[in-house]
């Protein structure tokens, strides 16, 4: 850790933090400047202490800024872990040479439903199915989901296709029951940092979708899995979904695909996308899809509904079993362009 | 609601969005106009219907866009209820001509320092004691509270001082606990689209303040309340705590004071800020504080810790009990210059 | 358009409401509603007139909200102009088949390092040379380009090598010298709102690279295109390079890379994407350009540098001969699978 | 400056960082650390030199980041120049204990609208005002001032009312004409890193009035101020006027208000607010002005229009001359409350 001093910072000013310093047990080291000074920290610091004081330190007369050298989550981070983390969902491997495709309907509606939706996706390659039990819904008023009925459905599909399964799961004590009816849990966006849920993540010995919070930066979407990991449960994949737009006229969010890249190269956790939130609109995805992969994802995860218009919950942005083939085939072209295998 | 169609448009796709609407039992308009078409929804439609059938519309070919016309959250509107609502916190009226402060440190450390802060906020004029006991935090090696403890500890100092109490809730099943043991439950800002949560919260007999989620927009910020609302808790008092910055430089958040007279005219619950959060800085919670009541906030919460340099969280921005004896001063002042009483 | 009054909305302010556009010569329409009154307007409405009708309509008693049914800007719009444009740079033809690459360094600095960055790029398969003789720069210490010099060494190696040539004109003025030694003027982020600027480019006879400013939104960035069609240019190539992003700790900008199919299907004007700017870093540039080939992209603009570390301007983010080289091959590969020629 | 290592930094990554500063005539020292190592610059670096080392060294294998310990710009800042700069317009002095308000149309649309404007807003206590001739709009269609005849306006209604002047340049070569006619230079937001007309400003006599752009941060904002500092114009008032918002339904932009105790602290230039842009809707810039002088601005832009609804430009958001009237009488009640003189 190194405190950058103001340039007209006193010497009773440095020298109270230095002093704050060496009380903690840790060793201060002035760095001389030009009109400023910059205190270097000397000694480990354990990720309990270096957060509460970095935040004294900035609080103290004279200080300007507070710099971490190294990042402060060494679960996470691919520094003390080099090698690229693997995901098991049953038998299908993420973060492989192979890409993986997580397909079905925002919601599930019916076993009819959920059963046309799991036949059409796995025809055309995906072999995880998604759909959604609970459904957090920005208003009251919409769908709320089938709850416990939907995770019966989704085990029975699940069983009945061959597919794997992942659904999402929103109260940290549902955490035990969705997990005995599907094969990998979802933490949504909007619940990437409600904390006794990923504690609650990490306890599970099913892996974990993690999607990225639509305002969540690069950091604070790895200090979120760090809960997760922290509980003993390293089976993530990272979910970006598209962050904060400009304006929502044309597109529901911005994809941030130059995060596949960044991630890739910080964490050692495999990265899918997820177009479908990402744009907000059926017709903009595949081209989403398509730059997710080119840009190194390791799969993605897309919204299908077979008949989208009488679809309960984001029709507007789901494809078509149709639209969902073609964009398989040219994922498939695009992965192949770029070194990665989709024999589906 | 009106149906936006593009400017190429087919009659066929016009017709096919009519016949969808006549489908659901509402009235279609056509509307003429230059080169476009709209189509107006000539019948009240319940909120519970109107979101899906919106997304349904988007998805059809031939539509541009589809507008609301009237507010979704019917229950925060003011559109149907004009009056102000009063939140009533113990003997303390929340909304009305008084401003009201809640004050205290950020986390619950011990019972001396909660006794401290409660002691110095009050002698300054702070009617509600705020402090936490579970603590979300960005990374897991930060503090996360004393829990259980910090609850009853929290409940010995409201006693002993006379003043009400409010802290943070963040797992619905620790709803009733917490309510045992505060006069307020406080939805943080990282919580505001947690629905369990706020399914919780609406069930609670105990006022809500809600804090605005730092992406969130004021419609998603009222939509929240709106859940509350929904099932049947209309105790609620909304916090604006500061948005995503555009740099993190100077601030940690951008507080959006214009956010005040907007809630205030859409909306009939009462609106109070939260300087210390929007700011992140000691030295700018003054300037927030009066610059929130100056634009007609009904009340402040504001962070002040006994010692901010050994605040085991949020030192940095936390006011000294001096600090907050001066922001209550002047806020007293400026309240007085805008119509609103201040008498502590 | 279509005016949107509030649920409490009088019936004298519906009355002035209809009675003002019928003062402007235009027929009101009142469409019954449920709590709401909305009224269109059955004309058609000059471009001029409208913004400044919609300003005022907003600000009368009872109005809610004024929509636009089509699109503000005609010139750059699909809507009236279905066919696409194709921009022509001497003999190369942007917005077709062939994907099309600018390349270069940043700023020019000296005839050697400007031949050898021409060289180099030429020979992986680059098109057009990109190179800047006036530098805008956000500090005035940092290196402000050769300006005059500049210029006149861009005409020589572009002569000397057979390439077109682009480069950035950032005052009016210099809009007719700058067209004498290059082939396409650029609009650069900063000046994409900078009026002067386009009305001058406008009314060149060099088509023109317009960059989208780093917080316009897509309406906004139209509209800039339209200032340059209005004046009657319509050899415009609209450049995607990244958008504010959440934070700058990985990323300079966020690359929007679903602006490119967004913009493909609202204007008939070609796209191309710059990956150095969108992302600030070499090490991302790869993914970043691949992503935008596979969203649909019609060509790139990539940063590239003899020796990026003895730059004097966005080292950081350029590409050394080699990793240009590799980006070319990927950027073919990727090319083939979606459909577009890049036989270079 | 410090450079930061990866984590995992080869011995001979920094070697060749620290080969590299020394190259260059600095002293680089190694800071021991516990993972990671970092390298202080242990000698002064000029202006010039900085920005573009810091990109080299940001471009090296095993660099994480780069830090500067002093703020880039030395002139703008507060660090090397502690007193607060006065501006003097005409016989008024920006920045001292007195508040000081400019108002006026958005656009002088004839001698008769501006007269009007100018005598209501001196009778309520403006000393400035504010007009503008040549109009930068988002859309062509839109109204774009007029131009010169607009300059000759303001001068005489100016010289009748004897109130100073304030209007827009947008063009470099314009600087000298607009000079002539009025008090003071306004460089607009959208112009904020128009570098050309930043160089003109910074060569005029004449003070100036410097917006935010609406995606700048602090730091380029004051990067923009530096510009004109270094072409030895100081008389620079700088003026927050919205930053870009979370969505555009209820206000225009978002109001910044904590910038204002930022810059106040950073640096030592005035700093006024306008809350009209800042907000976009007529019926909030009271509420914002008020928080603006309540945060401690030296002073507000406001505009005011005769008859908003028949405004060219702008309607949404003008006063009229009763609004402002009313805002005025407030803005001093608050201004004596945070110790402000504001006798009119």
């Amino acid at each position: 850790m190194i405190v950058l001093m103001h340039a007209g910072a006193s010497e009773s000013e440095v020298q109270a933090v230095s002093d704050l310093i060496a009380d903690r047990g840790l060793k201060p080291l002035q760095l001389p400047g030009g009109d400023h000074t910059a205190i270097g920290i000397a000694s480990a610091i354990s990720p309990d202490e270096r957060e509460s004081l970095a935040d004294v330190l900035r609080s103290m007369a004279g200080v300007s800024n507070v710099v971490h050298v190294s990042r402060p989550y060494k679960l996470a981070s691919r520094e003390f872990h080099r090698a690229s983390t693997f995901v098991s969902v049953k038998d299908i491997v993420i973060g492989g040479r192979d890409l993986v495709v997580m397909a079905g309907p925002c919601a599930i509606e019916s076993h009819e439903q959920l059963m046309a939706a799991a036949t059409a996706v796995k025809a055309s390659g995906a072999r995880v199915l998604r759909g959604g039990a609970f459904k957090p819904r920005t208003s009251p008023y919409s769908f709320q989901g089938l709850q416990r009925d939907g995770l019966r459905i989704m085990r029975d599909v699940g069983m009945q296709t061959g597919l794997a399964t992942v659904t999402e799961v929103i109260d940290p004590h549902d955490v035990d029951t969705v997990a005995e009816h599907v094969d990998m849990l979802q933490i949504g966006a909007r619940n990437m940092q409600n904390y006794a849920l990923l504690v609650a993540a990490g306890r599970s010995s099913k892996p974990i979708l993690l999607k990225r919070g639509p305002s969540a930066t690069i950091d604070e979407f790895l200090f979120a899995a760090e809960y997760i990991l922290h509980e003993g449960n390293d089976q993530i994949v990272l979910c970006e979904r598209g962050v904060l737009p400009l304006d929502r006229t044309y597109t529901r969010n911005t994809l941030d695909v130059a995060a596949v890249p960044v991630l890739k190269e910080i964490s050692h956790l495999p990265v899918i996308v997820d177009p479908s939130h990402a744009t907000g609109h059926a017709r903009y995805v595949q081209a989403a899809a398509l730059a997710a992969i080119a840009a190194g994802a390791d799969g993605l995860i897309v919204e299908v509904h077979p008949e989208p218009r009488r679809a309960l919950s984001d029709g507007q942005q789901s494809l078509t079993p149709e639209g969902f083939s073609e964009l398989m085939q040219a994922a498939a072209r695009v992965g192949g362009a770029v070194g990665r295998t989709a024999d589906w």
